[in-house]
């Protein structure tokens, strides 16, 4: 059997799940049910697409039990179907894996230590004192700074790079672009004159993060940066200077977080979101897309700001009359009291 | 005669316009209205400028012929002028062309194809498998992943990054820093630990389109993400995993879409917009700069959101408001119907 | 005495401070009140912060005469303690020193200038005519196009990537993964197909200047794209082609400025703000986080726009609401002008 061919009984054996059809059907990859050919597994995990099922050709279906009544195919019946469409997923990867040991057109220090089982690829540059755990991949391209430290069974993409004393956990994957321990943005102002102030701090990052590309993660200015355990960033966030992010805390694209923020554990942060500077949010915290986080959050939910989506035309009219609230506000009290004074036992409410 | 130096003559020719003025004269670059000197061409696109059109020192100007009636120097005649001067501006441009051949350094695998044509750059690395069509350049530092394909008459510019199975039509512009086939956002929560899903899919890109420098467009987690023939991305757009963008769509720098968004042809995204994910936009549709997209648009037309820029002070006073909108609705519905109680033949307007 | 480790009396020196307490007493590092150690310097610069300032196991703490008052620990008094610790953090940073010298496997044009006391870093490519002043670090992974200049005394960081005719003041710093003179995003329409403008000027760079991490400026489409002396930029800003930006001006992460738009001196542009093309910002403009800048500011002073964060159920009516502003604008006037014509003596005041 080639790698990535698979009988449905093999992949209901490796998720315990209970197998409705032909152990011995080839699976050759996954897809969605509409797209998914008779060599593909497929999966129902989100309730809207249930439609498609009935027209599926997929090879069988990962289908909570509930789910599977209906349906005639062949089918695995497994508690969470999107659970176990991840786990069979990296069976199907086609991520090339690279050849084990160090390139020969990688520039290592003499005193940086790339342990057995590393793979260091082509035109990497790894500094003095750094070190590279076993089963950790260096991608081509990458540059790791001085007694920066990547842990175990992890893997940098192409075009990574690590400034001086940044220290990474186990199994954490960085995409290309991202640049972990870049100076933070510290100034003092004299006179009108912005005077640098050395970064001194570093990046402490935990076991089984993931950083997406072209992600930008600044360095402490006296102390580390750090990002907790199972943090996962998306692409191009941006991660200022002694930022705090707490255990499996998720962040979708094109987030800013600003100096010194500190953020809890199980947070989901929704694309766009900018946070100020010097605040604290709390654990369990969802904050949706684009909004602007202007002061602390200290209890757990969902948070939001921004307008709702309109025509252009009818934008206008509504931007325009933001600019008046506060006259139309006082118009509408003055309105309620006068109403009040002409009506006979009127009363007028109280300002909200 | 020099690259660079052409005559007046000679651009009229190229374009098809009507010389008005001396064939022979000589032009060596081009210029604003305001800027240029007596060897540069000019333009008269936007009417704002057409008040500069008496004091340019110019050469000649690239006129429409109702604009040239009061104009006495030379001129260039066209249609359009705008579009004359995108011409022109090829004949100018000073960026290097690199010698054709593979450089020495870089590291082509074994089995992967390089066209005769084809320019590969210092310390580019290209994987097994992969391939480059004739006419395109690779620039230094690119990274071309496995099983990817650049096709005929493309530029990558310097560190553009290419992970494995991305498919690139012909004459493709990628800026430097772009990251194509990152492995999309995607994980499943298992009592609130982040399971990775890998993204089995690629990226397949049209002919003729251009993607700005720091650009990412994820791989698909199944299917390919898909971007149209002469779609135009600018700098730091984030596109992440399953995304579909439609022809001749362009979208300005520091835009954000969501996975799995499908986005018609010929829309024109201006910059910072986010769009939710699993939401679809029609063909032709115009969303204004930094508009929040949280619903699919069924009617082409112009779209916004966000609120007009305020002196700060101003600005507290409405978001104070804004908290305050929906009691202060309730309270003018209120006022309607007392004041309809209390005025003879009074009739309370209904909601909105 | 090691590199890093300076008496008390030394560092009151370097300052011009007055020291209160032992010459002598060994300063090993830089820390917060709250997280120094014996041998490290602090410092109050915020007030919310003296309550740490009993605490502070610190070897000594930079002070304001006034706050020393009531503080029994060895002080340094100085006029401005941030200041004074700016000037001190470069004095325990352990950023890498790298040699002098090209690095053997740099590729440099046979026309560049690498001036002495230069140093180019491994797998840099620097192009035909490009010049590299005295004093200045070119990173590794560095690409310098065809005739640009980089003058004395600059860092550039690992994989930075300056395209042809971009020039560059003295003692500038810039973040990995920045890309200067990426073609801006200029096209023209021909019936719907969008037409490529060859980008034809260069980018000019002032003196000491900051450049962040994965930040983009692009070159001008005619003349150059320009940023003043004294600059700050962080991380992941998108500055477009033409855009002007004026002396001391600094910018937060995040921020997009479309094209040809100018900006004075001694602006501060907060995080993620967003700025349409063409207009104008006079000098001494604070632009609040997230602010979307749709038209030119004339007058120095703060600016905002955007809605304050909610609680997402309550955020949703507020959206909702906002939609109906027009409609409850025209309502609240009506109801004035019908109250004013029930009330005797009544007068609807004139609509704002």
């Amino acid at each position: 059997m080639t790698a990535n061919l698979y009988t449905l009984g093999q992949l209901a054996e490796r998720l315990g799940a209970t197998l409705r059809g032909s152990a011995d059907k080839p699976v050759a990859g996954l897809a969605s049910l509409q797209d998914a050919g008779p060599d593909q597994l497929s999966f129902l995990a989100n309730p809207q697409y249930r439609k498609h099922l009935s027209i599926t050709r997929a090879a069988a279906v990962l289908l909570k039990p509930a789910d599977a009544e209906g349906f005639s195919g062949d089918a695995l019946l497994v508690a969470d179907p999107y659970l176990a469409y991840a786990q069979l997923s990296h069976l199907f990867d086609r991520k090339p894996q690279a050849p084990a040991g160090v390139h020969p057109t990688a520039v290592v220090a003499a005193d940086a230590v790339v342990e057995a089982g590393a793979t260091v690829g082509a035109y990497a540059v790894i500094e003095c004192g750094a070190r590279i755990a076993a089963g950790t991949c260096i991608g081509a391209h990458c540059f790791i700074g001085a007694r920066s430290v990547v842990g175990a069974g992890g893997w940098l993409a192409p075009r990574v790079t690590l400034y001086h004393d940044v220290r990474i956990g186990e199994r954490v994957v960085i995409q290309s672009g991202a640049v972990i321990g870049g100076e933070g943005f510290g100034f003092a102002n004299q006179k009108g004159v912005w005077q640098k102030i050395a970064q001194i701090g570093g990046v402490s990052i935990g076991d089984d993060v993931e950083i997406g590309a072209n992600t930008t993660i600044d360095r402490g200015a006296l102390a580390d940066t750090l990002i907790g355990n199972g943090v996962k960033l998306d692409n191009q966030i941006m991660v200022a200077h002694n930022v705090q992010i707490g255990d499996h805390t998720a962040m979708a694209g094109c987030v800013g977080i600003s100096g010194s923020t500190k953020i809890g554990s199980h947070c989901m942060i929704a694309g766009g979101v900018g946070m100020v500077g010097h605040i604290e949010v709390c654990d369990n915290v969802f904050v949706t897309g684009m909004t602007m986080v202007t002061r602390s959050i200290t209890e757990p939910g969902a948070y939001s700001s921004g307008t709702a989506m309109q025509p252009a035309g009818e934008w206008k009219k509504s931007a325009a009359r933001i600019r008046q609230l506060d006259d139309m506000a006082r118009r509408l009290q003055q309105l309620e009291k006068r109403l009040a004074s002409v009506t006979p036992g009127g009363e007028a409410p109280s300002e909200a």
